[in-house]
């Protein structure tokens, strides 16, 4: 079997029984019942993915993988694709947005390069996987062989793996790839069903006139390629990019470990979408932390059938979001700890 | 003049000249340009409300302000009256949500007994600030005098003041006191002139009998006192309770001092309504962390003319919605200060 196909095959529900034991011991503690909401829901969730009724602190990580796309030759994007590769140096030197995030939140910064055009010099702070230097143009062809795409998958799968066994028990995801919002929009279209229009947006912020080509453009792709629905390493292969890939690897060997993923914005929700198409069980394993401003956001979300945790008009990617969600995610645990129960602090309790 | 009297006389907006420049500083980072959407607004308004283009790190502090209210004779809260009392030595003990939620966001823990029934024992994490063992039951007159009403105001003002003093810049506020959303709903219906159906909910979770009567009390209490909405003051005192009148002074001395303030739930949010009512200057200085599940949240903060950060179904109180929104904002001040900008970090900016 393969390492992707193992992967999928061991991907659990997570633990049911877990969660129930895990909203009785919160209904002890003295609060109302339910009365934090969906830091409840949070604390029954991180519990159930982990499998124990005591979680212990989340160790954190936060994974960026970085790729060039071959449509941003078409003109789709507000920025040129050498700005992938000098923000991936950016991260690499602490500059970006992500960095003060990952900071705050407490969490080891991992970059990827997944397939920048030029390869970045000898960096010690990014990591190569490189599948090629970067995609095709879809509109001619496919984005990637499924050897390729298979290939990012599983470097996904080896770093969530090599991660779970440094004992990290959260992972952040997030991208960087100039044109990355014209493959994930294609992706949405396909893997949701829905219209292009209402799954492409502004990406990093483009003009009216460019989104019309850019929906022209993933119409030509998706017309050119003829992806398979049915087969998500088919529509990945010919619409993805290889960051979005090596992050639904990623998605598929945390949800393999019991490692809790807390996915980013539109192009980590597609990534998302797609491991979990490849293995709906890894839905479980998911948190969603933020809804976007890009466009299709919302549905790619409703696809996950996940509700995200706040709303702060973010569009940036880096994992920006996942990385403001993580002391939410630290905050429900801590819930679960370190509260004492009505009979411990000699509180009446009415039962409400 | 009195002390409450110069403390209004003495806010000011905050300051526009220093948000737009902050605004021009995030501007130039590499991201796109608002791309971290509320987390810039968040940066340029602490910022503004510091009156420094350069804020430092936050030194957090979150003040809890209990006290008994006689309305609770009246039948109209799911707990007993006494849980104001045990759940004040609970935080002092360290054993509530807010203890938890407080360490987590790195904040220091302030517990003030504005004036629960029982008086508690000498605990050295109790702050004792007393004006009177509980309030009047409001269906039969005012819910304390005019004078007791300035005296709570005014102690929140001083610990405002030596916050400030001890080199605090962020307050979130919170509450507890058994019985209090019916207080916080009389004052949000006659402060922003809303039916009081509007404004009424199930508090720690009554029953619709419950929430019939609960209404039928404060349709009662407002017959009997009829408060002047043009005073809010007066409305304060027929109406309220020791803690949200002492939380309120603690926005308007925060507001005073420069110190942007943290605003829980719907209590909090009604303590903050009756600061702005006082000095309307005082709005700026308020972060509105969340939107609640209790009834009348939405129209208090619409009162407020205030956005929430997130909307996570809590309905305890205690601070506890504050002290999750307190990493945004060390998040938000993280971004100005440590990301480097487009020049430095030899990033193409495309003006997007």
């Amino acid at each position: 079997m393969t390492t992707l196909a193992a992967t999928i095959a061991q991907i659990r529900e997570p633990d049911r029984h877990v969660a129930e034991t895990v909203q009785r011991l919160l209904d002890a503690k003295t609060k109302p019942r339910r009365s934090l909401g969906r830091l409840e829901d949070l604390a029954c969730q991180i519990a159930a993915i982990r499998g124990t009724t005591a979680p212990e602190p989340a160790r954190k990580a936060i994974v960026v993988m970085g790729a060039d796309h071959g449509v941003a030759a078409e003109g789709v994007s507000a920025f040129p694709q050498e700005v992938t590769r000098q923000m991936l140096l950016n991260f690499a030197r602490g500059g970006a947005a992500i960095n003060a995030l990952a900071r705050q939140a407490g969490a080891r910064l991992i970059v990827v390069d997944m397939g920048v055009v030029t390869a970045l010099p000898d960096e010690p702070d990014i990591r190569a996987c490189r599948i090629a230097a970067g995609t095709q143009c879809f509109t001619r062809g496919p984005a990637m062989t499924r050897d390729q795409a298979i290939a990012a998958l599983e470097a996904g799968i080896a770093l969530a793996g090599e991660l779970a066994g440094d004992g990290i028990t959260l992972v952040g995801i997030g991208e960087m790839g100039i044109a990355n919002t014209t493959a994930a929009s294609a992706l949405a279209a396909v893997l949701t069903g829905s219209p292009i229009d209402a799954v492409t947006g502004r990406g990093t912020g483009i003009s009216d006139a460019v989104i019309a080509h850019k929906r022209e453009v993933i119409r030509r792709a998706i017309e050119t390629n003829r992806p398979d629905p049915g087969d998500p390493l088919d529509v990945l292969a010919k619409l993805g990019g290889f960051e979005i890939a090596g992050l639904a690897g990623v998605a598929l060997g945390c949800a393999a470990a019991g490692v809790p993923v807390v996915v980013d914005g539109f192009i980590s929700g597609a990534a998302a979408l797609v491991a979990v198409r490849l293995a709906p069980a890894a839905a479980g394993a998911l948190v969603c932390s933020h809804c976007s401003l890009e466009l299709g956001h919302r549905i790619v979300l409703a696809a996950l059938d996940r509700k995200p945790l706040f709303e702060l008009e973010l569009r940036l990617g880096e994992a920006s979001g996942a990385a403001l969600a993580m002391p939410l995610i630290d905050a429900a645990l801590a819930i679960l700890r370190d509260m004492a129960t009505f009979d411990a602090a000699e509180v009446t309790d009415s039962g409400a």
